[in-house]
Formats: C-alpha cells, sequence, structure tokens
C-alpha cells in the first residue's frame, strides 16, 4: 500500500509510465493534506484557556477531520484498486455472446466504482471544508493561514476528483445515474466555493489585522 | 527527512500538535503532486506515433516537470527546516543589548529564509503551469483529466504558498524587500489564473468531446 511506503516513492511512481497512482489517488492524498492542517489548527487550539469558547467547537472539528483523514488516506490506495479493476474488466476474453454481456457488466461494474472514489472524495471535501470558516475565526489566529491552506487544498482536492468523476462517468451507460452523480457535484461544488470564499476572507482579515 | 519516510508518517505529523511540518511544507507535496501528473502525461505521450508534432515540446515538458519535482521535493522538508531556524532565533537570550540585537538580526535573517521557501513554491509551480494549456491541447488525451488535475493542484500549492510568504512576510522589517516580494505575488497570480483557466477550458472541451 502506497500509504505506508515513502513518500518519495508515491510520487516518482505517480510521474512514470504506468497507469497507477493516477489523478484520482492524487486528489485524495490533497484532501488527505488539507485534512491533516485543518487537525493541526484544532490541536493547537484545543486545551488553550485563551479560546475557552471556542473548546467544544474545536473539539468536534478534530474528531471530524481525523476520521474524513482517514478515510481519505484509504482513498489514495482504492483509487488505485479501483483502476487495476477496470483494467482487468477491459481484458476479459470476448469470444461468444455469453463471454461479450460478461465483459461489457463487469466493465459498467468497475466504472461505477472508480466513479465511486473520487465521488467520495469530493463529498468527504466538502464535509471538512464546512467547519473552516468558523475554524478560522475562532481557532488559534497564530495558525490562521494554516485555516487558509486547509481550505484551498480541500477546493482543490475536491475540483481534482470531480474532473475524474467526470472522465469515469463518460462510459457508463447507466444516464440516471451519470445525471444524479452530475447534480450532486454541481450542488456540492457551489458549498466548496462558498466555504472557500468565506474561510479565505477571514484568514485574509486576521493576516491583516 | 519526510521526503524519504511513509506517506502516512508525514500526514500524521502534519495534523499533530507540532510546528512542523506545517502549511508551506504542504505546499510543496502539493505542488510536487502536481508535477508528477504532468510529468506522467508527458510519459505517456513521448514516443507514441500518434502524437508525432507533440514529441519535441513533451520531451521538454518532461524534462521541466521532473526538474522542478525534485526542487519542490527538497522543499517539502526546506520549509521544516526553516522554521527551525526561526525557532531557534526566537529562543535565544538577550541579556544585554549585544545579545538582543544578535537576537533580533537572527530573527529578520531566518524570517527571510522562511519567506524564500514558499516563494520558490510560488516561482516553481507558475513555471510549470505555463506549459499545461499547450499539453492538454496537445498531449495524449486519454490522460487529459490528469493535466487538468495537475493544473488544479499547482494552482492550490501557488495559493497556499503565497499565503506562507505573506503570513511571514508580517514578521519582517525589510519593508522594499516585502513590496517587492508582494509585488512580484500578484503578478505572478494573473499568470496563475491565466494558465489554469486555459488548461481547464481545455481539459473540458476534450472531455466532452
Amino acid at each position: 500500500m502506497y500509504i505506508n511506503g515513502p513518500l518519495k516513492e508515491y510520487l516518482d511512481d505517480l510521474a512514470d509510465r504506468s497507469p497507477t497512482p493516477g489523478g484520482g489517488s492524487a486528489a485524495a492524498l490533497t484532501a488527505a493534506t488539507g485534512c491533516a492542517l485543518i487537525s493541526m489548527v484544532a490541536n493547537y487550539t484545543i486545551s488553550k484557556t485563551k479560546y475557552q469558547e471556542a473548546q467544544g467547537f474545536v473539539k468536534d472539528v478534530l474528531q471530524i477531520s481525523e476520521k474524513i483523514r482517514r478515510q481519505l488516506m484509504r482513498l489514495v490506495d482504492q483509487d488505485v484498486e479501483a483502476y487495476k479493476k477496470y483494467y482487468n474488466a477491459t481484458k476479459l476474453l470476448e469470444t461468444d455472446e455469453k463471454q461479450r454481456q460478461f465483459k461489457k457488466d463487469a466493465i459498467q461494474a468497475a466504472l461505477k466504482e472508480a466513479v465511486d472514489v473520487p465521488f467520495n472524495i469530493c463529498k468527504l471535501s466538502v464535509e471538512l471544508l464546512k467547519v473552516c470558516p468558523n475554524l478560522a475565526e475562532t481557532g488559534n489566529p497564530n495558525l490562521v493561514s494554516d485555516v487558509g491552506v486547509g481550505a484551498l487544498l480541500l477546493e482543490g482536492a475536491f475540483d481534482s476528483a470531480a474532473l475524474n468523476v467526470r472522465i469515469n462517468l463518460k462510459g457508463l451507460k447507466d444516464e440516471k445515474f451519470c445525471m444524479d452523480t452530475e447534480g450532486i457535484i454541481e450542488t456540492l461544488k457551489k458549498d466548496v466555493e462558498l466555504f472557500k470564499n468565506s474561510t479565505l476572507d477571514k484568514t485574509q482579515s486576521k493576516l491583516k489585522g
């Protein structure tokens, strides 16, 4: 698993002429990096009497961000697995009609899984972005730039994962599933914009103040 | 060095209640991840007769992106080192005027280095973003979403690094240096927008086509 291997090896394999890891896995890593920064800010706010009123909120933030970070770290490798399943399906034999149908079904099932991984990255990124404006407002101000960076990385990860959802939807025949998924991505994107902009506004005003 | 250690350990330490690694290092990692995707697309375009006309260009892209990726991977750890130097400077004794002056100078020197690391991340991210629109246009179209993700991550890394430049400039007394640096960041940001938007436009139109 890449998550337990050296950082350099992951980046080298990403750059290499090999299909995995690819853009979906990179999006999961970037979202996990954003999460980690949000956890760091929460960790530096917890148990400080100076930020007494924020204690309940930042404890919740830490619990959410660490839960989401664990999920995202698994998705770094799950994206690789999903691609392998798809690749294996495309290599199935099709010498008769029965095999041809089996292969078609296997490809469609693998593509749905290949959509599911980046779609989860999108949903998890928005879930954490939601807490960022309030964290920029009430968290330890010495780390406010880290809240800003966290929000920027979660936005970059969302947009990257959304691109991967779209490229995998292209091969799917289930039109209703495609339209529903596209619709949810569009709605989530509006939330992403809102939460990121609000976080950056608060970050900038604290940096100036 | 984090770059040779396990990916999970880096993310755990980022999330922890410890000052390093922090947002600057996370920006370097994100930029290196974007770079790696650009290298992957170049690698999948090189030596394919289908993309004959793009060969000269993609060979140049690969050389640039791998050079920049190596620099960014070093910056993942250099940001950690820069913070430690700053932290050590703030802990210097100041029992007399001579020591006080020495400490002030050491803090200013360390802050300039702490600006330099994210400033380099900004410059390197733009340098690679420049090639992205043409790569989305002429590179292997099966990987066009990876060019898009590469550009998105380079933009996220640029904005993240720019926030880290700004927070470190706050402590610097050299007003001319601060104004010059701010000015360059603002100019570079315009290029970032231009190259990212152009890359995404080309990516989207290929995904639709």
